[in-house]
């Protein structure tokens, strides 16, 4: 039994996953109509920050994982110190849900990322903008952030006082110039075996990842390697079970640098649902289970991700329809979430030969299904 | 709501096939241990064959569809005639219960069929071998047969008394004299749309579907189509909602004759879970749903399923373990049932460029799961 703390879409799309493994699935959601609970069988509701109800949860599963990285680290090192399989471990997922400890671990192993440290105030703020080139910088809470939330650019001294309110630790980074962003996601199992998918490229929208191209287009082999084999050290160094998704900057003048780091299926390896041999789900239970990895390649010379986001109209039907019947070979995924202006309530996947092809037939599906084109 | 009747593989397949549409699923099943039981968020325990509980069941569904064909006609038609949506309709799933009134009915459109009529008593079977060619016979009891049960081949008159026994009409059909079996599958919708997927060759063991290759390797292009077309006009004509297997005997003439119809997802289309750009299982629900199909055409140049059978051990862990280390190209589905000899638990799915090499790898898991090889 695995069971999966929170209910949101990628346990759903991990129990959807789990099923031809014959892996029997538990979950523990905040209500019943979150996305994963529509759709597990054994789901418990209760709340992921208190211990006893973790404690309870896990009694039964062989190994608990994660659909999001709020679970509190200290519960965590608690039951894993009960006899409990927490895959990844709290010492992995801390570098996940702490951007501080991440940041301090990756400089001690030599993994470049944007110039960074933890500042005091708005003064200071300023202090390590003049330490570089300036303003703007980007700054983030240590903990709590995602799609954007927690994390803010910064043009002057007055700008910087928002982060600060909230009264948690905020870390400082330069604003990288970067060419575009790409993603390196490896699975890694506790015997050490490791897999590495094809490196993507991302675009971002207001923070939230809105796109993906697998494999990432016009990348120099040199650089994908490299993309990889550092994924591969971050996860073997880092003692991470289970999916690592490394969001990397490729800077204009051909370096890669380490945004952040994701220790769960991610939406950057959506693609590999209808585009891969094994997806990222699958090979992410097949870890946390110690199983033997699948396959990790591309099926498809290229397959392009956009995210569905809820626009103005709550009822998607007709649209979902009239995306069907224009493109039957449209993998669509809904979320089973109701629609609001914004919120992800799904992704469409389409693969095939020809990239520009594919990807106006994913992007056409994605604002076809938000409203925002009506032919 | 989809309503699914009866908690086998099955459905356990279709579950997994409806969470990315979206769809919400409520299944009826006999125990909570049950394939499909085990992974369904709503299940509800009742027996298919008590028309109270088909009703209540029914009653919050916007459809109904099946596992399997044997919820009573009569009932089904009392659902149909107090407003519930039952896919496939019972005039049309009829066909698919009572082998007698579908020879009868593919007969009235002219669909060929092998020589068959129905038989009184162990001397008609002799009047009726001497019809034709004499023994061997095939005698097939009219309703309640699967997997080889129901189904005699006999010699003599003395063998052809056992089907009398249960007191059920019998049906007696000429043995052909094969080349090999196909099955061409088709799905179609309420408002006409059909979608044919590439027709496959059919291993039966025992009466049992052991492997299928898709498509069909050296089928006549001319052949190819006219099954297609066979498959498209029976569920034209007998006005099937949802996937029908036409089950085929292709002779050593070159003709083909129609065996069997399923009117589900059908084993004969479990290669396209992984073989095709949409599953059997996702159209089956897209059409009972009356949404747009999706595209059924191969992803893989060749694809190869063949059933995983119990064997004499209980615990398939290790070899499944074995297994994935050994190929990580290996697509896996068990179904979460208890290892029984001879009791389908799971299928594999093999594909790829090269037949040879893919239907090697497909027959070995399936024979080391088993336990019928040990290396």
């Amino acid at each position: 039994m695995v069971g999966v703390v929170g209910g949101g879409q990628l346990a759903r799309m991990m129990h959807q996953a789990g099923i031809p493994l014959g892996i029997r699935f538990k979950l523990l959601a905040d209500t019943p109509q979150e996305s994963a609970a529509q759709v597990v069988g054994t789901t418990v509701l209760g709340d992921y920050r208190d211990l006893d109800t973790l404690r309870a949860f896990a009694a039964d599963c062989d190994v608990i994982t994660f659909d999001h990285e709020h679970v509190p680290t200290e519960h965590l090192r608690t039951l894993q110190a009960e006899g409990v399989a927490v895959r990844p471990g709290p010492d992995a997922l801390v570098n996940a849900q702490d951007k501080g400890v991440m940041r301090a671990k990756l400089d001690s192993i030599g993994v470049p990322c944007p110039r960074h440290r933890l500042v005091a105030d708005p003064a200071d703020v300023t202090a390590f903008a003049h330490e570089g080139e300036g303003y703007p910088v980007v700054l983030k809470t240590v903990r709590g952030g995602y799609d954007g939330k927690g994390v803010w650019v910064v043009r002057d001294e007055t700008e910087a006082a928002a982060p600060f309110l909230a009264g948690v630790p905020v870390l400082a980074e330069e604003k990288v110039d970067f060419r575009r962003e790409l993603a390196a996601s490896v699975v890694r199992s506790p015997s050490g075996q490791a897999v590495a998918y094809p490196v993507v490229e991302s675009l971002q929208e207001n923070g939230i990842c809105a796109e993906v191209t697998a494999p990432a287009p016009d990348l120099d082999p040199a650089l994908s390697d490299e993309a990889q084999q550092l994924a591969l050290r971050i996860a073997g160094e880092l003692d991470i079970t289970g999916h690592l998704a490394v969001e990397l900057f490729q800077t204009r003048d051909g370096r890669i640098l380490v945004n952040e780091l994701a220790m769960r299926p991610h939406n950057s390896g959506h693609w590999s649902q209808d585009g891969a041999v094994t997806s990222q789900f699958e090979n992410h239970l097949r870890a946390v289970l110690d199983l033997p990895l699948g396959d990790p390649r591309p099926r498809a010379k290229w397959t392009v991700m956009v995210n569905v986001l809820g626009g103005d109209y709550p009822d998607m039907y007709r649209a979902f329809l009239h995306c069907m019947a224009r493109d039957p070979g449209l993998k669509i995924h809904m979320y089973g979430k109701d629609v609001k202006p914004g919120r992800k309530v799904g992704h469409v996947n389409v693969f095939g030969d020809d990239l520009e092809d594919v990807r106006e037939r994913a992007r056409h599906a994605a604002a076809y299904l938000r409203g925002t084109i009506t032919e």
